[in-house]
């Protein structure tokens, strides 16, 4: 970036870490005015030859430049440098679970802090379409028959994403009847068919949320105890309104009661879990969900503190990715129309009904905000459970954690 | 971008425009549905293999990968490719000057929106450092050294931006004692300075509003209407206030009005104004000043409702470039410290000292508040004036203009 | 806002406009350093007391204070602030419309920028919705019981704002059965059901549409030209096809060419076009379709620039209200849930249903996507239509336009 | 807002915390479709009749009444209402400190959250601007006369802000060499003296950095492990120069060193610290200083990663109030000019001195960045250490902590 000053001499001496070969040693003796003696250079760096010299209209090729071309190019450009950016992420997010580096809790703030990131460059790309919604719909008709048959379906890298975090295949809306990776052949093709069977971040937070210590039956057993304080509070709130005297508004508070309790008793019903599972309306196991209900409720307990702004975190990719998707759709009404009452245009409508709570992933972790309950029926820690001791696991390599290094 | 329709079939029809070539017509037969039979697609036509096979890290090159290091990298492509769109708004805007095409009012959309353009993307630039600031201090420390001695001070593109908007080399806050191009060698030093050479937008802005109609000596002779005006209406004040009795808010008064005709005493020296641009003080000319205080105050008619826009958007372009030196003025603050009692970082000082209104090229803009009256002291337009007559120069491709074909 | 100095003395001077009370004489003697000796001072002017003054928690009344139901209140103060000013520029703008101001082409540089405001303030409301979700379903659920029945279905002014730009009452998605204006009495009531019957935005840009100059019959009939233009041009093609030699390809084309032959068809087709507003799935008149299409074909026309500039803005303001119900809802099922499979949030489902284009005002702006045609279709200008002449309306008091001095 | 369901009977039923008046018993019988009935509604609530009634124009008033006074005062609201939100979270957190519950470490995931929740809300402010950016200078100027004397100096939440965050009274940069509690008197002086005298957010968090585990002299004694390894690390950086055959390189390297090694000193000089702080350059305590780099170096500890996420976002706060002021100098330069070069605005000049270092409370927080070191010269963790045994202090409440409820 303009004038950034990377570089003070100091660093130069902290050279001791991994050993250098003799090209590097030429490399460090450089310093900011001395470009000409060697070492990398700004450009070379980020290796702009390749990066700002591929931006070929085919307009142009066409023989009919037209200006806005350049626009369209760079800014999907820009949405796949980034979703490259969140596929690195993600992966190193995915390889510390894989690895059960997670198990060491030092490890949280990394986990932590990446998804974060990936929050962030979402919050970007929403924006980025402003920027793309100064072409208007006759510009982009100028040049728009030239793209032919390119299309932001053949996106592998944004494929890739979905399948990562966890859009499941048979969750997808179809287009035009085609199967999403028939867009794709060969090594593409391939790559997709492998994040689909690889574990997906979903997969890993669900494995992860499954372990929450609290939830053994032989322990603190937070998932019977819940029941029972429910049911307990149900109880209790029945007995009061069967003491008021008959009206129209005891029998609405009645009947509220008995949804409630019909509402709680699906919430512990495993079966009917799986159930929902089946149809696609859950995505965590049954177990998970206790997990996730667990750090809600405890969420204070320093030991759930970061692993709650992670659920958080998740909500937000979700939250934005399907922000991203109403941005685009909104975007391609205004470029080509929607034809509503002319035969229409399959494009926006396929579009338009992937903006739906099919694509959310953790779509579990908002509907749990069905099944809150007043604080004081949640149960309370003991004062063992209450402490969570840390029993970060045996690391000989002290400080680092090698996830990193390799 | 992911399931963008670009491709409706209806378009193949349209293809009377520029003749095609065997390969075009093989083209244009396939359909989204066909990847495989030819035509371009969407990796191949954004080459993505160059774009996103552009990350290296060097700390992996050395042997200790730090993952924080693909965000900087990405971050700062992600800039470049941006900084690449401005500038090909930037010539095409300052084609359309240097041509002459901006004399046909119709090119004056274009020009506008471009603009327009440029300042949304300087606005999703300044936001971008959220991304980067992801990155702690701590992150950045563990590859910087690995960058040596590569720094922003080498962004070609950045200086050709700067140039080409009208930054002038004397105004320029050195970095080391070293002239800024000494950072650059061979074919990029030359660009440069050729930019320094060519016309810069403000000049071809300078040159665009000396011409502002109304101007004319021997016409409506805005200028010496206006000043009249202001200093009949600076005496019928003073005289109003000699009419008050003693008191210190007379005193006050009058002082305030003094200071009130030295200041518009200025406005109509010539000699003071040539000064101050010595000075760097103010870069437009006398007579374009007068035009760009004219457009202010007749912005509401039809002939100057654009030209207001577009002078608007001038001043967000340099709004914004200022906001982006200071949000990386913050960010190095936090990723390098500024070492304050310490002996000093060179590189944050150096930022900060480019945040000034030395770097505003558009300053007289901003500063013509200064002279602003009320309204009923602006001269009035006589009808003939008022009308504003268009007469687009005679264009014989009737709709086209020619700016974006060849 | 802080250590702004509005004031500067010098405009104490400037006071020969309107005749000002003694009160006022005081009030103007005084200077920032005086704030004792008389005159308005920050807080008074902004009625503070007010406005700072007026979150109560509910909670905090029913004796268990909630942190978190402050932030709500504000956020909820800040929004309905802003929609205030919404209506303010709104209602200014169909001011300028229904008194025929907008006849002086002067107006629209007014017309624009208001529009332009109610567009950058809905881009604000747009990303006010991430203070607000750093609360959690949490904090919400324990203060939420308190709140009942208030409900943001109350909100006078987001209903006013819908009426006056004209969602239209039939095409409102019903919730729990009851229409919209059943949750308002007395004088609300009354204000909701006169702006049902007042001139809509929509109503009267329609109207404004229905004036471009360009579509009188005896004139240069755009309308018959563009239809004349458009079915040449499919017979060309037709007549391309025919000669190319039978395979799947020509199949094809030919199958596509027939169905733009019958979607223009049906833009010529009257009958078709008022079949489709009966149904709600067009807006505008059929005139005004056409005017609007024309100021899309020739918007580098300077006297259509500006028009084109408003059309797209009108635009800008159905995708940010679109936008802003999206956001509204992911916040939504972030904070209660959607109940998926267990009985349901008619809330969520309801706010849901309305992110539609049922809500999109000026649906037939972004439709006419659908209707472009190369450029060398578009009928051509002649001379004495280029130039279009600003024949601005006789303007008696010069400068000043009067709709702001009543 | 608009048509948010806060309302779903089911939380009727959980009523069973705070005892409740008649009264409240009545509300609670109101359903969304029963406004009527009783309970609170929408309006009411946010009490929107004290709100959105105080927007009265002074150009009215003076009976010339300017529409863009209306957006003027809007603005400024919004700033108020958001400003008044900031303070609540920021005494609420004040209070967690001042009331030693942030020994409870279950009460950071509170401090965090609410610090972060200020973070978003500045976000949202810088952005503001540009609503108020849509009004131009010659807008501003036809009503900027009415304003005297009110100024944003006159801002008292503003000056409350900055006074409980940690701006100190000496640092403050004089404006028309007054002080700054001159512009307020009685009841709002006094406040603004009492929060000098008060604990600010920068002495509390102080405090709580020097309590930071591991500074023990007795015990881990971070600080002079880290010395030791400091000086080690240099001396052998030395050994390894001195090694090298003579050259320009070695010499440049050498010298660095020594630069470094005098950094280093400076940095274990407690003499020096205070000295720094008392020239203002310092704003931290020496321990607290050993704290903040204790916690840096160790942000993956469990026990150390939300204290490291609170200090980035101090840092946030920091960063985003400077940027604010910047804004606030850019639009202010565009509406009153700078006047550079005819005797100058001296509102103009005092708030660009503003945006500097000395406002930033947390300076201290960005300096470490000076001071980092390469990993494996941070001592070593023992294991005892290592576990950062959570003690959270016996609380009888068991889950709630009471600071909420009084």
């Amino acid at each position: 970036m303009s004038g950034c000053p990377y570089f003070e001499k100091k660093h130069l001496l902290f050279k001791n870490k991994p050993p250098k070969t003799d090209e590097d040693e030429d490399a460090s003796q450089a310093g900011v005015n001395k470009a000409s003696k060697g070492g990398i250079i700004y450009g070379d760096y980020l290796q702009l030859d390749k990066v700002i010299s591929a931006q070929v209209l085919q307009s142009e090729l066409k023989g009919n430049k037209i200006h806005d071309e350049h626009l369209f190019i760079v800014t999907h450009q820009a949405y796949e440098l980034w979703f490259k950016q969140i596929l690195f992420e993600l992966d190193s997010v995915r390889e510390i679970f894989i690895s059960g580096h997670v198990r060491d809790e030092r490890n949280m703030l990394k986990v932590n802090t990446r998804i974060h990131r990936i929050v962030m460059i979402f919050r970007l790309l929403v924006d980025q379409f402003a920027v793309l919604e100064t072409m208007t719909a006759l510009d982009f008709f100028d040049f728009r028959e030239y793209l032919s048959p390119a299309s932001g379906f053949q996106s592998l890298q944004f494929r890739l994403l979905e399948n990562k975090i966890g859009v499941p295949d048979n969750l997808r809306v179809p287009y035009n009847k085609r199967h999403y990776r028939d867009n794709f052949k060969g090594h593409d093709s391939e790559m997709l068919l492998a994040t689909e069977q690889e574990a997906t971040l979903l997969k890993l937070v669900e494995e992860w949320l499954e372990r929450t210590p609290g939830l053994e039956v032989d322990g603190f057993n937070f998932w019977e105890e819940l029941k029972i304080n429910i049911f307990d509070g149900l109880n209790q709130e029945k007995e009061k309104i069967e003491k008021m005297p008959d009206s129209e508004e005891k029998q609405e508070l009645m009947d509220e009661l008995l949804k409630q309790r019909e509402l709680f008793t699906s919430l512990f019903d495993e079966k009917r879990h799986d159930h929902l599972i089946s149809k696609g309306e859950r995505r965590l196991s049954y177990k998970a969900l206790q997990g996730a209900l667990m750090i809600y409720f405890y969420r204070e307990e320093p030991r759930f503190q970061v692993p709650f702004q992670l659920l958080t975190s998740l909500m937000d990719i979700d939250t934005l990715m399907t922000k991203w998707r109403y941005n685009h759709v909104c975007m391609v009404h205004r470029m080509i129309g929607s034809k509503a009452g002319t035969g229409g245009s399959s494009g926006y409508q396929y579009l338009r009904s992937t903006v739906s709570d099919r694509y959310k992933v953790f779509v579990d972790l908002f509907n749990l905000a069905t099944f809150l309950v007043p604080r004081n029926w949640v149960p309370k820690l003991n004062p063992n459970v209450h402490t969570f001791l840390y029993t970060a696991e045996c690391c000989d390599s002290s400080y680092c954690s090698s996830e990193d290094s390799d």
